[in-house]
């Protein structure tokens, strides 16, 4: 019995893949069929996009000087007394005493009490209602696997990508149409100026799960209290879980809520208990972006349809397919949440927020129209009647700035980019003046 | 319009769980779903199960001392020369040289490089077919998500709970037989003495995977040079993809082959190359069970029937649901592959392997049949007509020693106890001891 297709029908395919790849592959093909979710995605991920442009243009421009705002990486170095309590907790390995193995899938206790203490006061929330994990784009995926196929979706346009490509992943999605770019199935939820950049729930049908972004990447906008109770009342009435995504929610600075669970209940108490799922994490809060660390809370409260509790599940999906995240990123977590560790990341944070204001004020006095920036570590700038990608490609070519074109989050993000405000203050400060000079 | 089902439907579900959940759940129902594929998965998880035997069993002796050979955990300090590693890269965190954020989704090149040359030298694997992970069981995970729900699979039986539970979670498996404990539509390997603990591919129907896990887990079985050649020609001809999971490769000890790589082609050379993945971990090879770190090879010339590369599957898997390792691990993965690094954990290995042979001899002189235990950290013992959880219970009353029960593993692991030779030395010689008086 032979292994797979014809030779030629190999060479059929491998002409129609080779320009993605690369590479002519050599190889019998196997029977096994590939997975169709992932012949419906959009091939390519955004920032991986993103990095083959700069080096593209590296490649032509050899000697130029990159400022990278682009992908939101953190830049500046964690405080002393986090990395302090990491070492200790890592040369301890190699002791019999601070040896540890496995800890608990669902995270070490006194994070977890940590965490429900210092984000979820007087809010009902748990530790036990808390999951560790190595990052709020890994729990989204995790999310997605206990959510399943069976499930509709909605989500904000514009948004971070990995929301609709995981729900592509396990089957949520119909076909790509590519006039529009948008999956069929995904009920895509407008955010612009005209909407403050908050859905408008009128216009928008009923569906299983709601992904909300506050504050958003990539617009910046942080959702108010009366945005957020809005929705939460329209998850009750329709029955939906609201999955929100508070990354970013230690830039917020106009007093907006930090947590869904902030949300006083309309009827009752703890109304959005009943109806949400938060996702959040340490990677912009503390510049974990490479140390991997962050939480969802799933409340007890929380049922399906047949009055299951949705917690149960989670907690069976966090047991089987993740092992925990690193104790050492644990023990500098705990860190984060001690009174001087806290102390120090809101100085961290402050400097980022002093860039985006000097960003902000930069674009704004270049005539252009600017959002974001006040909450959020990422700016949104508006280009009327302009491609986004060509607007990137412009700024990358005349200024040497690697900005994130708009369109790469969704089709309402055309006609917009996304700067980051990650970065050295010299380097903020030097993007400004090219962008001064050349725009 | 009001959320969720009635009242009195909510009350009888909470009837139906409580006995499971231990709480009365007061909140409304959604009208979200439940995802179909977690209600058919077994409720319990094996290793919290065996956890609230062991706490159960606490409760009710207080003063119990309990030596722990149950969950194959870690239990060696990790080398200094690997701590100190890490340590160096964690305090570089907090200067602006050492900062580093996101790291590559597959993992810092340098490791990928480490790890090609130190356990695929002239096996034909390159760097770029390597992607680092947070361990095997996250990383079976995520095959699953790349193969979906329309693939046939067949595992050993006895076998690791992950693969048949995450193969459940994304909808490849029928419905669980209460009676055999086995689901439909997954074909369970028979592996026990009678077959030399590997599958008699004679019997087995074409399936489109093939899990493998060589030394075996539970049963120690590694598997011979032959019978992996058989598989590789197996899985040729029926065009199937082997994963290969070979987490515990470092604890073989007589030759056999520690990659499913290192099997030569029968009609051509790198036919391993065009049939498997494997997956592996530096959890058990170097203590970090808590640190978290593993890989996954993904040959470039695997190709799905119609002619796609996996490996670009994979990659997008990996973009959208992971955001790589902790560069924390990473680092540390860097010095275990280290001359000194190697050297020591070597010598940590060769220290439970001694462990092994005091539990194999000890349990031979009892007069049971052992088997396991000299390619592999785990022995696996028979106790012919009896109930695998009644003699797990029997030994936690009796020696206050805690086992695995073979059934945990699958149907075939009835009459079988596993023993983990992970632990102190002290600890696995008083084991024998109470083993030898209440036995």
């Amino acid at each position: 019995m032979g292994g797979g297709e014809p030779p030629q029908q190999i060479l059929l395919h491998i002409h129609k893949y080779k320009y993605e790849f690369h590479v002519i592959i050599v190889g019998h093909c196997t029977k096994v069929p590939r997975n169709s979710n992932l012949e419906k995605l959009r091939s390519g991920y955004l920032f991986p996009e993103i990095s083959r442009h700069e080096s593209e243009h590296l490649q032509k421009n050899p000697d130029a000087s990159l400022i990278r705002l682009g992908i939101g990486d953190t830049t500046q170095p964690i405080p002393d007394t986090i990395t302090l309590a990491m070492a200790e907790q890592v040369r301890g390995l190699s002791t019999i005493q601070g040896y540890r193995g496995y800890g608990a899938e669902q995270g070490n206790m006194a994070l977890r009490k940590a965490i429900a203490g210092k984000f979820y006061q007087d809010m009902g929330i748990k530790a036990n209602e808390i999951f560790v994990s190595d990052g709020a784009q890994c729990d989204i995926s995790r999310l997605q696997m206990l959510l399943g196929s069976n499930v509709t979706v909605a989500v904000q346009d514009p948004s971070f990508p990995a929301y609709i490509d995981s729900s592509v992943v396990v089957g949520q999605a119909g076909e790509l149409e590519e006039k529009t770019g948008k999956y069929g199935n995904i009920i895509y939820m407008n955010c612009g100026p005209e909407n403050d950049f908050f859905p408008d729930l009128s216009t928008i049908p009923r569906t299983d799960i709601i992904f909300l972004c506050s504050p958003n990447n990539p617009t910046g906008h942080a959702a108010s209290w009366q945005q957020l109770k809005q929705l939460v009342e329209f998850a009750e009435a329709n029955g939906s879980i609201i999955v929100h995504d508070s990354a970013y929610a230690a830039y917020i600075r106009d007093g907006s809520p930090r947590s869904i669970f902030a949300i006083p209940g309309a009827k009752e108490v703890g109304l959005s208990l009943q109806v949400a799922i938060e996702i959040s994490s340490f990677s912009k809060f503390a510049g974990f972006t490479g140390v991997r660390l962050g939480w969802t809370v799933v409340p007890e409260e929380l049922l399906y349809s047949n009055g299951f509790p949705v917690i149960k599940d989670f907690n069976r999906i966090v047991c089987t397919c993740f092992n925990g995240a690193s104790n050492i990123a644990q023990a500098g977590g705990l860190a984060c949440l001690s009174t001087d560790g806290y102390h120090d990341l809101c100085k961290v944070i402050d400097y980022y927020m002093e860039n985006a204001k000097i960003l902000v004020d930069g674009f704004t006095s270049l005539g252009w129209k600017v959002y974001g920036g006040k909450n959020a570590p990422y700016i949104w700038v508006h280009f009327p009647g302009m491609s986004s990608w060509n607007v990137f490609a412009e700024i990358l070519k005349k200024t040497n700035i690697v900005t994130v074109p708009g369109r790469g989050f969704g089709a309402a993000g055309e006609e917009y980019i996304r700067v980051s405000a990650f970065g050295q203050r010299q380097n903020i400060l030097e993007a400004i003046r090219r962008l001064n000079s050349f725009l």
